[in-house]
């Protein structure tokens, strides 16, 4: 079944809360999501900032133990404008060069929805009105997280989160551990475009016109948040610093290679070792995210 | 001038050492390459293990302050097998993971030169035998350090070194910070392919046949190793923990968008807030490598 | 006025729930606590394991942006054993060494609360009945969180949590920012004595009774937990890696000096440079602690 | 034997150069230092900026895989006055409160080596002329490194090096790896005092006299830099983050307690968990300095 839903109260934490929609398994989703900073597609502010969610979307049959599918069919943005800090977090650069940063604005990006592409209106730069094409995504998408805590959606744990990672696009399908019954997913914080790390702390913040269909895996327990296109599967661990978030992706996407693809612990290393890759997801937020992937033509047949 | 040279001396430091040849702006070196354990083409062990270095290569007219242009013409293996460790690094896992990994093993890979393969023939695995193709790369380049020091070829730091990055292949033109008259060029420890992060330790390791074309630019100083391609200009950082090594490449392809380029720490950041690229050298080394890339397609045109 | 209080509710989380008692500004509050694991004075299971948290204390008056002072009259235990890990977390050895540890067990260790000493009775060891001083403290201290999350009292953050800081002992007094109206005060996890860091992941784990007293400092906005006794005051930051830790505790103290006792940046760096302590609060938790002091004797006269 | 050296020879770096004194086992050094910038006792300029180093000095009789003992019998500055800088390094504090802190400067303070004070002389701020007792400590002390390396003396490894540790005193007992026949002592970098970290990124530095007595252990092989006192026994480690750092000295300790004292690891994860301290050294230079201690007190007779 197809919900097209209107979205009224928006949660600044992913947490146990009252959902707002129920689904079926094999439900599809069709929902507006706010910007970071709470307007909508016709630019009203409808929520406070700090990367507002719609949901919690309560998925029927969804067990604590259990793992959620999500299939993100589609992810747009829904207006013509969107808006980005400027300056590079003091964070990702040496202390002495963060010294000498200058003053962070908001930057505003006009966003052509029909030609997909974002053209920089200001500041004025050397740059001028350079043009980058739409790759848009979703900064916030997971469930209510363990042991009935309530999460800001400026960050990201096991239950996902903030993550900001450019893989949660249209077409990619995403798995969640299940922590609540029900699942209580929530989604939000669109971008229209973003780098690796959202090292200025924004991509182009935008609303968007977002559809997911989602599926209930009883009896399949994972721990970190998953996912796969036609190309890789992949794993993603949220922490700080980087080395603790690849340590958590890295021994899911292990862990998920030897569950679902018959390797062993030393199969699953030689593989990885030659033809691992890695991703960025964030090192903006209070937890940072690297995504752990495997290239589906390297794996034997998937045998669960 | 095209010197092809056959090593007899090999240092396990980048070092101010005695040079083993002196090479002019613009002369190609062609050289073999031992593998990590020291054995070369005929496998015969010609050195300690423990990445084994040809060099020092002195270049005309480098002198310290200035910057050293190295083209990497061809990497390329030279013999018909390589080995790789079969167990992934205790500290890219989880520690609970960690305790449940095997003992580790070396494993061989045939090597077809011709076709550009290699084939896992030990350990036998589910994987069978598994072939992938060669991407060949050096996983030591670099020049002697800062301050006259000798550092260890296991390890990278500003001059290079040991960083294992992926993209030390054929058709790489790659830079260093000159610290000694002569630069002082080394390199070895090639991998017939690796996956990203080293993170078995070691890629398929392999004796290698190298060309690399040298060029001083004079009176242009540069922190971190610096590399171009077709698409892409790049920094590295190398550095504990990841966070550190890409606070080091960001701020140094920073400073060349800024100084190369004509943006001002603002265009710079808004190109890299939306378009930024990280790839991860090793995280297995005693510093790790991370490098940030900047689409050339998105920068204005080069002015110096 | 003093509040002998029974607990009966427990919460796994600090959070924004429901008060259990109110209390005014000066009011001191009496109240056993449970262990680690939820067994109270006489050996009875009261709550889920997992520092099951005594509270929230509503303090009348505290709104977001005061700071709530609370004064550790006493922690003493209130049983005669206690129980312990027994191997270190695999994450304070290298890696190399935690694949050698051995199994973890649960210790007991005889509490004699008259003399003030526990005694090792499990498991038997070369060490035999080894007895240490009391030194009791409590591993959770804290309010409700910054925008109405509710965290895991497994971790910490600016509203305090599980801090495992030896430093939460008998006459310190403690201040934390506050988030909620009525700040919301919790505690639990009291531990007979800890060594720093809390490295086997366990103090001796034991049901204490407790003696605060709470005072609101109307208009006073701090960002992370603070402290002092007669001979220091100091600030903790709770992080991964230490280092971030460490940056928020320092720059918490650095904060202190200049509003309090007069000092501008440099002053304060001077004194910092020559003079600082630091202690290790936790490394076992999600997020670590790291504690900034300054001792009293250096310091100028406290302005304000 | 005793022997009075006057240094005329300097390195900025911990290497494999030629002896400039050869000591026997039981022997005793007495030497002056020069300051970090190379100015000795006179006032008179040296040598150059960088810690520059005395030695080194060639103990007959230690092999690779010995360890060196080295007693510091006496650390006391031999002028009247040090400096020091001004402002806490930018990564001590978290970023955006790097980016107010006002310019670095050189401050003086005023030695009275009688009286063993540190008056502040410049820059004039609140403190005033505020004085300090003298702890005099050795901020470089070591050996050269492992396979030939030369190692800066900015920073630290396996061989001890700049570790800026506070326990570098008089009366501390100190151990290190040998790596090079003789081991090739090496000391310099004093500090008159200095507070946890070397968080501004100098100690008072100062010119030294210093009385060192050495001592081979043949056939005992330590991995780090390990001390005793009449109170406890610590290792230390030396790295990025802290966290990499603590897990070295952390893995040193138990490796010496279980060798030394006939504790299992499970009897000395017992104690390091309740009884543990541990000591931050510094966090300015490229490696940071985290030690491990436990008091002699909790253990049992030392049996080797």
């Amino acid at each position: 079944m197809r919900h097209v839903f209107e979205p009224s109260v928006f949660y600044n934490n992913f947490g146990p809360y009252e959902p707002v929609l129920y689904l079926q398994d094999g439900d599809t989703l069709v929902t507006p999501s706010l910007d970071a900073r709470g307007w909508d597609a016709k630019g009203i502010q409808r929520a406070a900032r700090g990367n507002p969610l719609v949901g919690p979307f309560y998925i029927e049959g969804a067990e604590p133990g259990d793992t959620l599918q999500v299939d993100i069919k589609r992810v747009w943005p829904n207006r013509d404008h969107g808006w980005a800090k400027t300056v590079v977090a003091g964070h990702v650069v040496v202390p002495e060069h963060a010294q000498s940063l200058p003053e962070v604005r908001v930057g505003t990006w006009a966003v052509d929805i029909e030609k997909g592409t974002a053209t920089l209106m200001e500041p004025e730069t050397v740059l001028g009105q350079i043009t980058l094409d739409l790759e848009p995504m979703l900064g916030c998408l997971g469930v209510a997280p363990m042991g009935h805590q309530a999460i800001s959606s400026a960050t990201s744990a096991q239950h996902g989160g903030n993550m900001d990672y450019r893989g949660y696009k249209s077409g990619m399908t995403t798995y969640f551990p299940v922590f609540e019954p029900g699942a209580l997913l929530f989604t939000g914080d669109g971008h229209a475009t973003q780098g690796d790390g959202e090292i200025v702390g924004t991509g182009i913040e935008i609303s968007m016109d977002i559809e997911l269909t989602v599926h209930v895996i009883k009896d399949k327990t994972i721990r970190w948040p998953r996912g796969e296109d036609a190309d890789y599967i992949w794993a993603a661990g949220n922490d700080r610093p980087l080395d603790g978030a690849l340590q958590h992706a890295t021994s899911e996407l292990m862990a998920w290679m030897r569950s679902d693809y018959g390797l062993d612990a030393e199969a699953a290393s030689i593989l990885l070792g030659q033809c691992v890759d890695y991703d960025l997801g964030n090192i903006f937020d209070p937890a940072y995210t690297m995504v752990c992937k495997m290239a589906k033509r390297f794996l034997p047949e998937r045998c669960s």
